[in-house]
């Protein structure tokens, strides 16, 4: 009895830090209490978390300088061409209603190629672009995103988004997906893969491969060819194993493409005017 | 004394749960071990961690839905089109040597009203397009970058960051932020303010600032002007106050924009060819 009540002290030692290693433990894996419930695991930058590498892409150092020139056009031409440029682009909407007919594969390969003269930093061109055109392959992408969707939208996001969405009448039906002759789903390269197998870091590799789908859009636009630009929540690990994707690439965008269906409709909204969106100093 | 041993273990329960609740304090503001040196604490995206709000702007609530229709080309003139557009895109550069050249503001106004018709997360167009063209300005812009950037190369950046830059000839030293006409810095909202002072946040408003900025790279190219899109690392907050913008807005790009010099050179670097960045499934 003597003994216990000596070992008690000890006992409660033992016990405290087992709870104190158990609460440690559970706060490491509870849910945050402030959750992110729009933003996709799978799309956080990972670029920064993986380890340093040693060695560069020996083959791009040393790279020489060359003349540069540019079409030079007069102040009236380039006045006119901007213009031009604006109204064209300024009648581009974000359609959810697609036409099935089909559209020449050719055009694509062309508006992805136009995608790939983005700038990106370090010039690491950190873009894949999958363009999926079988049908069973495009409602299988169908099923997973509306799958998350529901989640989403039932659990996951906040009202605040919900309702934000709900004016643009969007929710987790997503009948484009097997409408639109192409899907193209935008990765972004995390990282790269040099030759002698050392991991090479992509810098800014989110901001280059946006970058990259605002051209994309630019010359889907330049063809007359619709787009929603989507970014679907939850669904890129689950879209990279469906595409047999490599774990440096993180799904970005997911951009259905085609004419727009003939009954299609789009939100009634207006743009922000210039004086909103421009300070001159 | 058998009071005192009576409440030893009392004791030793309560410096175990002091200890214990310092245990996690310390976990929660332990420094992250892998720092992440040449992100910009301005640049993370603080929209997710600003509060809840509980309201909408409910003048853009129940948006009608309207007719769509858009320009249809033949399957030809797709593909010439589509042709043109990668030609004229595929002729960028990034050009860091600038004539002074003056070049119509109408112009760099008409390019950003074409940036701004930018797809954006629940339409909420998060861009703000400071013009610098004032030589007072751009110079004290300039010694900020340089400043921050000479910091950036010497201590803050890896070596194989310094490295991969090297092969650009890119450093501290930027002569173009006096000689280009105008400073375009692009400011991204990562929330709004209502008119009755509540906060909107703003979804995925790097994602849709950095489209916008793909559109405007199209546009200057549509017009035969140069720029480089930089990232000024850490100079944001500095950037933002001497430009007077609000502070839910931070500096994610900063574009030079004029012709090029008439002796610019460009590094010799080729883009990866189409079947690199595409994937038809």
């Amino acid at each position: 009895m003597a003994l216990l009540s000596v070992l008690t002290p000890v006992l409660v030692v033992i016990f405290c830090l087992v709870l104190g290693f158990m609460l440690l433990k559970s706060q490491q894996t509870a849910p945050i209490t402030n959750p992110r419930p729009w933003v996709d695991q799978d799309l956080q930058d990972s670029t920064e978390t993986t380890e340093k590498e040693d060695e560069v892409d020996s083959s791009e150092e040393h790279c020489q300088q060359v003349p540069f020139s540019t079409q030079r056009y007069s102040e009236e031409t380039m006045l006119k061409r901007s213009k031009d440029f604006y109204m064209l682009m300024n009648q581009r909407r974000t359609v959810r209603f697609f036409s099935t007919e089909p559209v020449p594969l050719e055009v694509i390969d062309n508006v992805i190629h136009t995608a790939g003269t983005a700038p990106s930093g370090a010039h690491t061109e950190p873009w894949v672009f999958v363009v999926v055109s079988d049908a069973d392959l495009k409602h299988q992408v169908r099923l997973i995103i509306e799958e998350e969707e529901e989640l989403n939208y039932r659990q996951r996001m906040g009202d605040k988004w919900v309702q934000d969405l709900s004016k643009l009448k969007t929710n987790w039906i997503k009948d484009y997906l097997d409408d639109a002759p192409y899907l193209i789903l935008v990765f972004k390269q995390t990282y790269g893969i040099l030759s002698n197998n050392k991991k090479k870091t992509h810098y800014y590799n989110e901001i280059s491969v946006s970058i990259s789908c605002g051209i994309l859009l630019a010359a889907l636009q330049n063809v007359g060819l619709v787009t929603v630009t989507s970014t679907p929540l939850n669904c890129g690990p689950r879209l990279r194993l469906l595409l047999k994707r490599p774990v440096n690439e993180k799904l970005l965008m997911l951009l259905p493409v085609g004419y727009p269906a003939p009954d299609a409709t789009v939100p009634d909204l207006a743009r922000k005017p210039l004086d909103r969106i421009v300070v001159h100093l």
